[in-house]
């Protein structure tokens, strides 16, 4: 609660007599052999907990469910202990944590710094070593650029392979629920764990057999990784310098960096934000807004306020594009095993917010915004830290349902590079399963 | 050319000149071994060939390809010979013929029908014995309208197995390329031959292999069909006795009817007229429309005109129902190996056509609207002659790529009821290849 007080990381703790059915029913001595058992998680606040209200950091708009969230159902039925509702950017609109009536959040190492977003509470939580995991939501970013931030393994999976069904959507053919880990092999169980079809949801997708948890397993060596030909650092010539040094630790765990051309990936991200897709975040708090313009941030209802002028038809031309883009990004994507970029371009401090609170929350969507329009799997990973002490990232993309694959190239760059963990924790001595990571390639034989 | 100013079925007749490199490429005593070498086939108008104008039934629309279509490519590749452009409904916008400045398009057997549309001359070609085949487009039903009219096996393959490069877009994310034959095992061998990743196509996509030419063969006993609970048949006993025979034949071929809900499909149905889709079919003439008025034809024009009214809003919202529905109906298709409607409620005429060019026309779309809206498989497939000797026929659908064994149901079917082909010709005695039919149930193994 102290912590709250100085990083406004939650919206709501529960109290003891929310916390106790939760309680009550690990009491039970089969309780003990569930997976989860009793291990604290933090949910983003606009994600569903029965009985507790959700508010999408936006009081005006908050509801109190009757049901939790799918994902946040699960968890619980796997023995995991929800502690409390995680403060985000407004609507999950805004990559760095500052855009709350409920306080700005932030950084978990530097204060002068924020916590990233919109997934900024769930960051802190763990972070802070207030939760062992915790829930984010990424439609732009909002699940990597807070991992970078604080030091995080952030996992963006596949679209629709982690239950939306009682999330508050940003926009709903994008949004995807995250998971922020201290390890890539904690993410990796835990996804295991939950990547299922939800009939709830009607974007959820199955899982094809050969993404679930027996495809985390030892890197072959000999892996391809693209790495964009051209980089943005905004000038920061540590952060240039920091992304050589994890291009070369790839490179030592045998793998052969490819040049790629970024440019279709990054036109794709343009559209996101300058295109049709805001209509999407519009049907959420259209409503609201027009009923109270001052309910929401301004900085939200600037970005909102556009979209009712956007056609049917601007919306087709913006998709045709878009699937262009997807068939030449395909293309790149097809020889590689996955790509490596920045988390970020640079980090942003809350003096850069504070002067242009939109050009610098657009610049750390840099590497973010095209992944769920080009419907790709991410994992953030720390790659290192700054000269200041801020935690440096990196993420590792590639094709849906890789996501495993993904989270085993993070596994194996966290062992070689062998970084204090949050806490200042030392990662645990790798599990050897014998297992071999898997990927799409995985040969497929049609038997019957 | 006698045939042509009775039924109107070509916009272009290829002439001797025009056949000249065609014919030339097959002198090539290699060119025997092709497995189309020398068949004669006709395109829909709105398909590309090389050098000859394509209309899309819009003579101010018209233009000359410097390439023709991927799937044309194809077919010439494979010693198929093009030799004549088929009429239409105008921007293939229609369900029965009729919508065509170049004359109406009818019926191959009763004169006071019309062909069905919008692949209207199409068909024709093949019922009529001008071609062995013939390429169609179908976004609403094009492809499967016509062949119901005129004894003729359509396949509506899923979504981006045939190429659409080439072909000017009705609605560029629902849009098919199609085939007629005379039977379902030739269709089953074009689209063997023609299924594959087309990298023209946005849109178009790898077939699996469960999908491939090996997939169609011999059903097994036993399997599971879905039947409407509900039917319309707007009143045409006839149609509903036909119906009830077509069922007791896949019974008759040791297959289970299972009674099943059919409101979802229809509701999806409805969404592509009355929703926001129609943008689509702006986006291709609209800057004609805009330019001049009287280009197109009137009933075409009210179509369209209310597609720039359509907001992004209005797309999203359309798009998450339709969302939901495909939810519900997958629910319901996922116990069952198909579907089987009757292709149309009922034949309409042409006098009811010209009574009521609208009404008549929509009736006529009742099963087959929300096929690929649904991304889901269909082939008609020919069932019984009505007693005025018009042909009726069934439509079979499923999940997304099934089609072979949908062209399996549509084989051993057409072996049970052994009627008639066009021209009268009996249907050659089966082939037996040893082959079971496949569908994507088929026993999947990741092995490497």
């Amino acid at each position: 609660i102290e912590l709250n007080a100085e990083y406004n990381l939650f919206i709501h703790i529960l109290d003891d007599k929310e916390l106790a059915p939760y309680l009550a029913r690990l009491e039970d001595p089969a309780a003990k052999a569930l997976p989860l058992y009793g291990i604290p998680f933090v949910l983003k606040d606009n994600i569903d907990l029965k009985g507790i209200p959700t508010t999408a950091a936006c009081p005006d708009f908050a509801y109190i469910p009757e049901r939790s969230a799918t994902i946040v159902e699960q968890l619980i039925e796997l023995g995991a202990l929800p502690v409390g509702k995680a403060n985000l950017d407004q609507f999950a609109t805004g990559l760095n944590g500052t855009r709350s009536p409920y306080g700005l959040c932030k950084n978990s190492v530097l204060p002068e710094y924020p916590s990233g977003g919109s997934s900024a509470g769930s960051a802190l939580a763990v972070a802070l070593g207030v939760a062992s995991f915790s829930l984010g939501t990424d439609t732009a970013g909002s699940g990597r650029i807070p991992a970078a931030y604080n030091n995080l393994v952030g996992l963006k999976a596949s679209k629709g392979l982690i239950s939306t069904a009682g999330v508050v959507p940003a926009c709903r053919t994008l949004d995807c629920t995250t998971l922020f880990t201290t390890t890539a092999a904690e993410a990796s169980r835990l996804l295991g764990l939950v990547a299922r079809r939800d009939p709830r949801d009607d974007f959820s997708r199955h899982n094809p057999a050969w993404n679930d948890a027996t495809a985390f397993g030892a890197i072959a060596p000999g892996f391809r990784f693209g790495v964009p030909e051209t980089l943005e650092f905004f000038g920061d010539a540590e952060s240039a310098a920091l992304f050589s040094v994890a291009i070369s630790q790839l490179e030592s765990i045998a793998g052969t960096a490819v040049s790629i051309d970024f440019e279709p990936f990054l036109e794709a991200a343009r559209l996101l934000y300058e295109g049709p897709w805001v209509a999407e975040r519009y049907l959420v708090a259209g409503a609201l807004i027009t009923k109270n313009p001052q309910a929401v941030l301004p900085v939200i209802h600037d970005v909102l306020e556009k979209a009712p002028h956007y056609s049917a038809l601007d919306h087709y031309e913006a998709l045709y594009r878009l699937q262009h883009l997807k068939t030449v990004c395909d293309a790149i994507l097809a020889d590689l095993d996955f790509v490596v970029t920045p988390s970020m371009p640079r980090p942003v401090s809350l003096a850069d917010l504070s002067k242009e609170p939109v050009a610098a929350n657009s610049r750390l969507g840099w590497y973010t915004n095209f992944m769920n329009l080009l419907d790709y799997a991410a994992v953030a990973v720390p790659a290192s830290f700054m000269r200041s002490g801020l935690p440096w990232g990196i993420t590792l993309f590639g094709r849906v349902f890789t996501d495993q694959y993904l989270l085993s190239v993070a596994n194996t760059f966290q062992h070689a590079t062998n970084l204090p963990l949050v806490g200042g924790h030392a990662l645990p001595a790798p599990k050897s399963t014998g297992r071999k990571a898997r990927n799409d390639k995985a040969r497929v034989v049609v038997c019957g």
